[in-house]
Formats: C-alpha cells, structure tokens, sequence
C-alpha cells in the first residue's frame, strides 16, 4: 500500500472509531450490554448464540444482529426463536463496521432490550480492526481448526475479552491440545477469559452464561 | 465507502491484475503450473499441499509460497519435507497481492521447477478477490465449517476452479450433507471440480491429484 492509502485507511479506522464511541453511549445511556462475537466461518458463532439465548432469554430480553457477506439463513435460525434479529448483509464486505451497527440499531426497539449479540462476518482477520460499539470482544477457535491458529492470526486474540474453545465434544478426532491453549493465549492477551465449550452439546456453555450474566449485571 | 475510495479500490484492483497477467506470462514462458489454494483458517490447505508434494515429489519438482498475516509455522513444515518455500507475512493484512507472490518467485530457483503452490492466507473472503497470476484456484471446505457456506461467502465459490471438501474422515460426527453439496456448487458454478477428501488419511486424494496431473500436462 502507499501512504495515501494508509492515510485513507486511518481516516476510516479514526471515522469508525468515533461512530462506534457514539453506539457505546448510546447503549450506556440505556443500560444495554453488546457483544461482538467473531470467528472463521462455521465455528459455531451462530450455535453459540442460539445456546446463550435458550439459558438466559427467560430472564433478559435479547436481540442479534447478524453480519453476513450474503444470505439471511443466520437471521432465520434467531427469528424462528422469537428472538429480534437485524440483517447485514456486506456484498462482499468481509466485516462489519460501527454505521452499519448504527443502521441495524435504528430498526430495534432499545426499549425493549437488556442484551444485543453481534454476529460478525466469518473472517478471522479484518473483523478485528473494527470497533463496533460493543463492550466486549468474543472470538471462537473450534477444535477443528487446530490449536496454533493464534500465532497465525494474532491480532484477533490479542484484542479479545474472551477467547471460546468451541467443538469440544469432538476432540478425540482432531489433533489440537486443550492443556497448553490457556498458556498461548495468556502469552498474546493475559487478560482474555478462555472458556471451553460445546455449543451443540451444551458443555461448558454455563460458565460462558455466567461471564455474561456477571458482566450485564456491571452495566 | 465513498466513490473516491471506489475509485482507489478500482486502481488497486486493475494493477494486481496487470501483475498478475505478467507473472502468468512469466511461467508459461517456463512452463511451470501455479496452483493458489483459498480456504478458512485450519480448513487443511497445508495439509493438502503436504499430501499431494509426497505423491508428486518424485515425477515432479515442486515448490511452494506460503502466505500468513504472522509465522512461519506452515513454511518450516514443507521445508522439513525438503521442498523449496518462501515466507510472505503479510503482518496483518487478509490476502496476498500479485506484487507479493512476484516477489517470492524471484526467490524461488524456476530452472528447477514444475509445479509452485501458493498457500493463500486463511480467509475465505478478501482472497477471492486478488489475481495472483495463478492457472489455476482451489477452494477447501471443512466438513466441520458447514455445508451453507457456499451460500455465506459465494465470491470464492463462484471463482474456484476446484472445490475440495475436506476432513471427510470426521463426517458422521458433523451435520454436514455430503450427497446435495455438489449441486449446490454446480448450481453457483457449473464448470468447477468437487472433489471430497481427507487430507489426514489421504482418502480422495488421488482424483484431486491426477487432476493437478491432467492441468500440469496441458501446461
């Protein structure tokens, strides 16, 4: 890239970043939590949501707005649950970025909502250099996809709140060791929660819902 | 994005592919087959490269430029194989550019090679978009990622050359539908190749060879 390019690229980072100041106190202002969930795609953000929303949908209201280059088979899943959710659609945008959240905020009822879930585009790189307005940062590596992914995208992980280890119940099959993942993540981010989870089977979701519930209760 | 970053986009679009055009005269001029392989972070492109250089290591010379945002994780893996590669980190950025992969040929010895792969950096969105003056594209696709993602991230389907449906050794202990997904391929691009494999156990991969075989002798 030359320096006009990077001169552009920092006035976006600097433009989105003020735009996603402004979601923040909005949410403040109402006492809202937003989450920003990232990971490759078909790591389980969907599965993870649709788990989070079935523990605690009894006692917050919810709502997601989903991030998607195409399609709306996400947003359809939620809403088959009773659930409000907003589509995004990028059309070949491989991340969301704070106007868009905007836009996706206009057409929810804030007055009706403790908790929003962001579902980003499935893209383990660019989805972290945008602030969105959320408070927290939640990215998933599933066991599939093998345990140096860290080092290979780390930026990802150095930025994030909390770090899912999802697709724990098919472990015996893949070749990624859980005893040591806390230590590579506590090298890049010492203050990033890990947590180990099944989003199809439900293992390990109740700490996860736990972090959630603690962190609403701060807000 | 505004029409003067439009515009940029444009520029920078139209000059990869003015380089691309010119590393692609570069190796037919040699006669030499470059392969660029796209997936997901951990969909198995190391793997495959890994599986099909002990196929073809003894009828043909092959190398292999290796794209990451950070590490040499996957280069140190085919050098131990003694195969020739090159690092590009791309430090941060999501996709390789034509101006990248010229680089790396000028560090590779051509006099002595067939057949080049290029392990494009994990993301199955920006990539898509960037000519590196390969012949050829190959997309994999992990059982474990889903079979809707053709639908999510249509860019890279509709402009592979060969789909790889990889992992199918792990099929019964995911949703994946294995006997709809080529018509969901032919239905975004008719003319691809879908071949199912496991890079693990080397099932399948035979077919996806003698293709790399059958484009290596109309090289």
């Amino acid at each position: 890239m030359g320096v006009r390019t990077l001169t552009i690229r920092e006035n976006i980072l600097a433009a989105n970043r003020e735009k996603a100041e402004s979601i923040r106190q909005l949410l403040d202002s109402r006492r809202i939590l937003m989450v920003n969930i990232m990971s490759s795609p078909g790591s389980g953000k969907t599965s993870l949501i649709m788990q989070t929303i079935n523990r605690l949908r009894d006692k917050y209201r919810i709502a997601v707005i989903e991030g998607d280059v195409a399609s709306s088979i996400d947003t359809d899943k939620i809403i088959r649950q009773n659930v409000p959710a907003v589509q995004i659609n990028t059309g070949g945008g491989c991340h969301l970025h704070a106007q868009m959240i905007k836009q996706a905020l206009d057409k929810l009822d804030l007055d009706g909502i403790d908790l929003i879930f962001i579902e980003n585009v499935g893209n383990l790189i660019c989805t972290a250099d945008f602030d969105l307005g959320a408070h927290k940062n939640a990215v998933i590596l599933s066991i599939p996809e093998g345990d140096d992914k860290p080092f290979k995208y780390p930026v990802m992980f150095v930025e994030a709140d909390v770090v899912l280890v999802n697709k724990v119940d098919v472990m015996p099959h893949f070749d990624f060791k859980l005893d040591g993942f806390p230590a590579i993540i506590g090298g890049l981010n010492p203050s990033a929660r890990v947590f180990t989870i099944s989003a199809k089977t439900g293992e390990g979701i109740d700490d996860w819902v736990s972090w959630i519930e603690a962190t609403l209760t701060r807000t």
